[in-house]
């Protein structure tokens, strides 16, 4: 079984979020780290995906996961078994990371040596979408059973991501889910998102999304 | 179609949340209107679950729904469509509501004439765990997709919750649900708390789940 740390964050100490969020990025463009602040509901299948994201580019890139959870540590002990570096940062019930707490995330990550990190932030539509983390990009997952209407109803989420992953679309046989809605109304919040349908448990449009996602990273790194 | 009111909720201005939910539930107590918080992910079907409950209890009780939510008025116009007096609080960006939000609602519904009140909290598993809305009775809605292993990762919500609904049974068939597992991470959370198993697409189950809400509405209402 894969090793974790564990690291209790604090409630950050800066007034400023979105200024220490704008150090953060250029301290992380300066050390070629891209970093990935991965949002969803709870339940929306960050985790799987990203299992299915690592499978695909582990071997082209130095990664390590820091996985943010109120309590638990269920998923970096799950990241911790695909060999990948992964730290559970406990936010103490903190419904968010804002810039300062991603940062003590980074710093026991060791972040200097990494080319790409991915923040799981926690299970929440509302408040992850109101602090910026300092994070080179935003995605989100939005998941079949969840509905096509959450855009309405969490629509600042939907607009500040910069790509949109429809997930369990193996489960649409189950529920009503229309995808030109989706589409629709994400593009009405946001003309210029990136939306990928996939399956993370299928495998099925994950190759998309890393498409993506390496340009991303080159970009970023180069 | 159902008519319903708009109403923006400001934030509270009171210090101590604990003291005015106390005293907004000892009002509702000596009025005998009961009021239920209703808790969840987004897209868990607290709204669904809803109509089923209106469905099965509207001709005993004078009821009326609060919606929360951050923006839209998808829910409050679903329930208005029912019949039964319904209005949209606009939370304007706060991810749960305290009670002297949910006293705002509370206000323009006129509370006095009703003997049951729904509060549809904002969909969120962690926020709204924290905040005393002055509820008789707090529940909340786990969806079969969102997986067994949320008790571990939200356990305040679990712990604060006086019946947890497991909600779309109907979808087990395409997930991996373990309902032993969630049961026993529950008990161990809340030992009294009181668990259902329902389908609010097809009804299964929401007859007693309905039985139990009847059985609190009396008691408190007597």
């Amino acid at each position: 079984m894969g090793e974790f740390k564990v690291i209790e964050i604090k409630k950050s100490v800066f007034e400023n979020n979105d200024r220490e969020a704008d150090k953060l990025r250029e301290e992380l463009k300066a050390k070629k780290t891209f970093l990935l602040n991965l949002m969803s509901s709870p339940g929306s299948g960050k985790t799987t995906t990203l299992k299915q994201t690592i499978a695909r580019i582990r071997d082209e890139y130095k990664m390590g996961v820091m996985e943010a959870d109120i309590d638990s540590d269920v998923d970096a002990r799950t990241i911790a078994d695909t060999g990948v570096q992964s730290i559970q940062l406990h936010t103490g019930g903190m419904c968010h990371l804002d810039a300062g707490m991603t940062k003590q995330g980074l710093d026991s990550i060791d972040a200097d040596d990494y080319d790409f990190i991915v923040l799981e932030n926690v299970g929440n539509l509302v408040c992850p979408a109101e602090f910026d983390t300092g994070a080179s990009k935003n995605a989100m997952i939005l998941s079949v059973p969840e509905g096509d209407d959450k855009p309405l109803k969490y629509p600042l989420m939907f607009s500040i991501c910069d790509a949109v992953i429809i997930n369990k679309i193996d489960t649409k046989s189950v529920f009503d889910f229309d995808d030109d809605a989706v589409v629709e109304r994400i593009k009405k919040l946001n003309p210029k998102a990136e939306i990928f349908f996939i399956s993370a448990k299928t495998g099925e449009g994950v190759d998309a999304w890393c498409d993506w996602l390496r340009r991303q990273i080159d970009e970023w790194n180069k």
